[in-house]
């Protein structure tokens, strides 16, 4: 006798690489009866609905959400304001609403400005997988498998609601930390988006020379490195650094205090506080590096 | 009948990568007679003895200088002071000295303290080869075939002292690029200083807070990229930065009003300028990767 699977329905708001993938692990974990979807455009519900990534695309959410059991909204975070004012009217007494974005206090900003009373069911969560790929073709069951992902409640959500959003992640394989959205936000914003900032700022400064060609000319496997991030998409990251603005003003201005450190020792030609600074960054760099691959994350 | 060598005697102070790689390429390329080696133990120099680095080792530089068409001084930066007061003394009327350091201002300021009216003899330059590893067992004779060497002549060099250099050079298989040392040094400091003290900047940032493990713990792949230079070695980049000071303040201020520029688009919110920087660094970085993996440098 087959038991019953643990989720009845699932809906995905975005049916690329985080909503589809999170589909497709719990289909494969046979966690989940029905995944409905939903997306921009009907060529892209068609192929999720092809590839099995979802059973059947949505046409209207007053028809969908009220017996949803998660609702995951998994689209850029500019759609998540309307998407969550779209849904809210329907939410059922049981329904649970969580998110994939990768800032969360503009998320939970959006959700409490939709939801109102009913913020209690919404569980801002944030998936740490990368995104070299996007669309349904590229979500796959396995793409969570071993990965971070980041729950940040709020103080209305139950510890049911909680659990259940823990539980759906950890079905699909992956490993479950708690955050709150500011603390997230912070930290997200001082080892992801400053590095980017910092790397984009480096080449623009370069870029805008006369000379730039003699610059660029000499850069070698040190510049390469630095500069891997600053090929990232200018628009997402144009996007991300609004979304989280506050938290990287704060990280910006932090590192900005570090350099001016830095140049006084420099100007003073402080070397003992010159290798101080090098020697503290060493020592954590490469003690992070040896943690970060025995856990097998972040490479 | 074997044609003569285009050089006679080669002395290398230092026998390590770069000047034990400099007389293997010389001698597989049959254009020198000797490679004499002074270093600082007797074991480095029986080693660079024994795997053919060098023919001899030297004892007296009073007895080794006066010969010699070329001497390469390929010690760190911070011995070439002394090293250039010891041998000045003993300049024959065709020795040519020539160096392998990363920064060029104080080296030739070193040189002109030490050699005088005899500087026209001295020509600067800096092979740019990788450094992972060092002493005469890392040396090979192909270490340059293909790599840049920057020449950084004075107004002192005449034609036949500067060719001789790049002529040795280029028997080495390197590309000769020439800047003046001025402008050796700004570029150095941009595309190499400066973003090894930004990454180190970044690190030591989160390194000292009381919750750096949380931090740490949520860094990914570009923070892996974007640090993978402060992994690098503390004593040798106070050096460095202590060598390069001038032209490394000169473009961390200039750096500085980069991110003060971004700050003030993020602080009031200007997406537009934001994409615009990114945009730019974004296309100039993607157009210098790819020339630079087309000539085969900078990997």
């Amino acid at each position: 006798m087959a038991s019953q699977p643990e989720f009845g329905k699932i809906v995905v708001f975005g049916t690329g690489l985080i909503g589809g993938s999170f589909a497709l692990a719990l289909k494969e974990a046979d966690a989940v009866e029905e995944v409905v979807g939903f997306g921009r455009t009907p060529a892209t519900l068609k192929a999720a609905q092809e590839l099995l990534v979802i059973d059947r695309a949505g046409i209207n959410p007053a028809h969908e959400i009220g017996d949803a059991d998660i609702v995951l909204v998994a689209t850029p975070v500019a759609q998540m304001p309307e998407i969550f004012s779209r849904i809210a009217p329907y939410l059922g007494p049981d329904t649970i609403v969580t998110d994939g974005g990768s800032t969360k206090g503009d998320v939970v900003a959006a959700a409490r400005a939709a939801f109102g009373d009913k913020i209690g069911q919404f569980v801002p969560a944030h998936p740490i997988a990368g995104a070299e790929n996007s669309g349904p073709a590229a979500a796959h069951g396995n793409l969570y498998r071993g990965k971070k992902v980041v729950v940040t409640p709020l103080p209305e959500n139950s510890d049911e609601v909680l659990d259940r959003v823990k539980r759906a992640w950890a079905l699909c394989g992956a490993d479950i930390y708690e955050l709150s959205p500011e603390m997230h936000d912070r930290v997200f914003a001082a080892v992801s988006h400053l590095p980017h900032l910092l790397s984009f700022a480096l080449v623009h400064d370069l870029a805008v020379r006369d000379d730039a060609d003699l610059f660029f000319t000499f850069a070698a496997s040190g510049f390469r490195d630095f500069t891997r991030i600053a090929a990232s998409h200018p628009e997402m990251w144009r996007d991300i650094s609004l979304a989280n603005r506050a938290a990287l003003l704060g990280e910006l201005d932090s590192y900005r205090r570090q350099l001016d450190d830095l140049r006084d020792a420099l100007a003073a030609a402080d070397g003992s506080r010159l290798e101080e600074v090098f020697g503290i960054a060493r020592r954590a760099r490469r003690e992070w590096d040896g943690s970060a691959r025995r856990e097998g994350g972040g490479l």
